[in-house]
């Protein structure tokens, strides 16, 4: 790990744990979550209004920028931060995932993938190389390696295609110039246990300074889901941060916590709120809804963000309904607060040794319960 | 007037004034310009937001509310400060250009309007009482007449509606009940200089703690406009504060504070925005020009406002190709910034006596001179 990379744990509770992950654009206290700035924009809210969220980590899409407005016009505009005005650690993803969910795949082979992409049909090649050089020119904190992300339950399809993605991740280590990023592995093998805990080993052996889960949350169940995190985080080094991709439910940053993860990213908080939800504790309401037309609480009472601070349901639904674009700020605000405000809770919780109280007062009377030693 | 409204002035540069206005919501400082919360909320802004760009004053569309959601609702909720968490003034409208602009007009005689609704379809009766219990049931603390407003180069229907909206401006007035509220006439009367003198004249006689200029900016030449406010300026009384209503580009509020206008509104700095478009010192650019995609300086060259002090145009450019939700709110923060840093350098200037350097300063460059001297 270069210097400027430096995870240190604070303290654990079980498996579950609190750290700081030192980047050259500053401290990550983990565990936490970042909101995802697809277009180098987190949808409809400023820099400032993130920051008084408290939030630490920004994710923007290498896939996205590459095409729109392009990585070499950002790097020429000096970088990701200087761009989208974010002093605070990025990280990018490897445009992996983009490329098989959005893109029209042409061909997969061990050099790479070619792919027709999703805006004007041109067509593009993506290595590991390629993925890297664009990451670099992007200039995020935290970069990802390329990986495949297939079907989770096509066994043979993930056996070929974790073979390409532990290749490509050794690719990209080699490729990698930058030494003020850290390039992160990711463990795949969809949601067979053996595939997944092989993987964990290989990346591990690359010796990353960081590991990330990725292509959970496609379909699976909770309880894949958990069980192949669990799985994973046993042969994921403990003094490197795990990060899990594309997770972002309040209840699964309680389970991904409790086993051992230490970041999450996931469009959920925003892009829920463009369609009028709002996260609960534990759930999720929609603000449409007739019944809170003339309810003059706020969306959670006792929350503490700007939205509930200061709003109703009743005005909340009001904008709702018009389609007002400030419908969509206050509720990405209040859903973003609700996931930061429960990994702050989370982990101060570890370094107090209070887990157990923390989860039983954010749980009651949601009749949720959760084994708190895993 | 109400105890609780009062208008001083504190100095004068030719017809140029700088004042404060008193509300139970706090003070104005004069001359400004108030955004406007259509439905109330400023398009893609939190109060915060709008704080910070120093708003001392929003207006809300009487029209909108009253058909959703409701001003019974709103009334419910405590009125629309409450509902929309903004503590400082407001000014409602009355509700008369949109049935006009917007409604299906059904019949139009002495007692009112008729009109269907543009949402869906259904009917409904305006006059002076209603548009009154109605802004009463909102709660701004600056409510306006209900008005006609024809086609401004109609001279007979001008004259016919001129009547009507006179006899409704008194009836308006006794109407009237809430103390904390201040009732501000309108006048009206077209392109025609006749009839506007001949309404201003009317609508001082009734005596309101304030004076609106309807009806401009609707078609007329700005030549014409300009003409106007300064025919019906000469009419209207300097001791009591004057609103230019729906007007809004930097020029026009030069124009208008020069003339003895204290108060604007429009959504023009808004609307531009959610359309791609910054207010330049004196006119607009069209930031999705793709002479701006690779382009590191900011809207406005020395511009203080919170966009400009963090983004590039390159920025901007592509969050506007990318429809992103931030270029709106980005270019509203702008645009309004514009605004309302003019009317402060003006009121300043006016205080300072040192209108004429004032005005070189921002229109040196632009090849636009004014007469300072009106």
């Amino acid at each position: 790990m270069s210097d400027s990379f430096r995870f240190q744990l604070l303290a654990t509770h079980g498996t579950a744990r609190a750290g700081v992950f030192s980047t050259p654009h500053g401290d990550i206290e983990t565990p936490t979550f970042a909101p995802v700035g697809t277009q180098a924009s987190v949808k409809g809210l400023t820099p400032s209004q993130l920051i008084d969220l408290n939030t630490q980590l920004v994710l923007a899409n290498t896939y996205h920028l590459y095409m729109r407005p392009g990585d070499d016009l950002i790097a020429e505009m000096g970088g990701l931060h200087t761009f989208m005005s974010w002093e605070r650690p990025i990280l990018t993803d490897s445009g992996g995932f983009q490329v098989f969910s959005l893109g029209d795949i042409n061909s997969i082979n061990k050099d790479g993938v070619t792919f027709q992409n999703h805006l004007d049909g041109s067509r593009h090649t993506f290595t590991p190389e390629r993925a890297i050089k664009i990451q670099e020119n992007l200039g995020a904190d935290i970069i990802m390696a390329f990986d495949e992300c297939p079907d989770p339950y096509d066994r043979e399809y993930n056996e070929q295609a974790l073979e390409r993605t532990h290749d490509w991740a050794k690719r990209c280590k080699e490729a990698k110039r930058r030494s003020d990023q850290a390039l992160f592995g990711i463990v795949q093998g969809g949601v067979f246990p053996d595939l997944r805990v092989q993987s964990a080993r290989f990346i591990d052996s690359l010796d990353f300074p960081g590991n990330a889960i990725g292509g959970l949350s496609v379909g699976e169940s909770k309880e894949e889901m958990y069980q192949i995190i669990s799985a994973v985080n046993k042969h994921l080094p403990s003094h490197k941060p795990r990060y899990l991709m594309g997770v972002g439910t309040p209840l699964d940053l309680i389970h991904g916590i409790l086993r051992g993860i230490d970041l999450f990213d996931c469009v959920q908080p925003t892009r829920l709120a463009r369609h009028k939800a709002a996260f609960t504790k534990t759930g999720r309401m929609n603000v449409g809804k007739k019944m809170y037309a003339s309810d003059p609480s706020p969306l959670i009472q006792d929350c503490t963000c700007y939205t509930c601070k200061h709003f109703s349901r009743a005005y909340l639904r009001h904008l709702v309904q018009q389609k007002e674009l400030l419908a969509s700020t206050l509720l990405s605000i209040h859903n973003i607060h609700v996931l930061l405000s429960l990994t702050e809770g989370l982990r101060t919780a570890i370094i107090e040794n209070s887990l157990s109280s923390f989860l039983e007062g954010y749980l009651q009377d949601t009749y949720i319960s959760l084994p708190i030693s895993l």
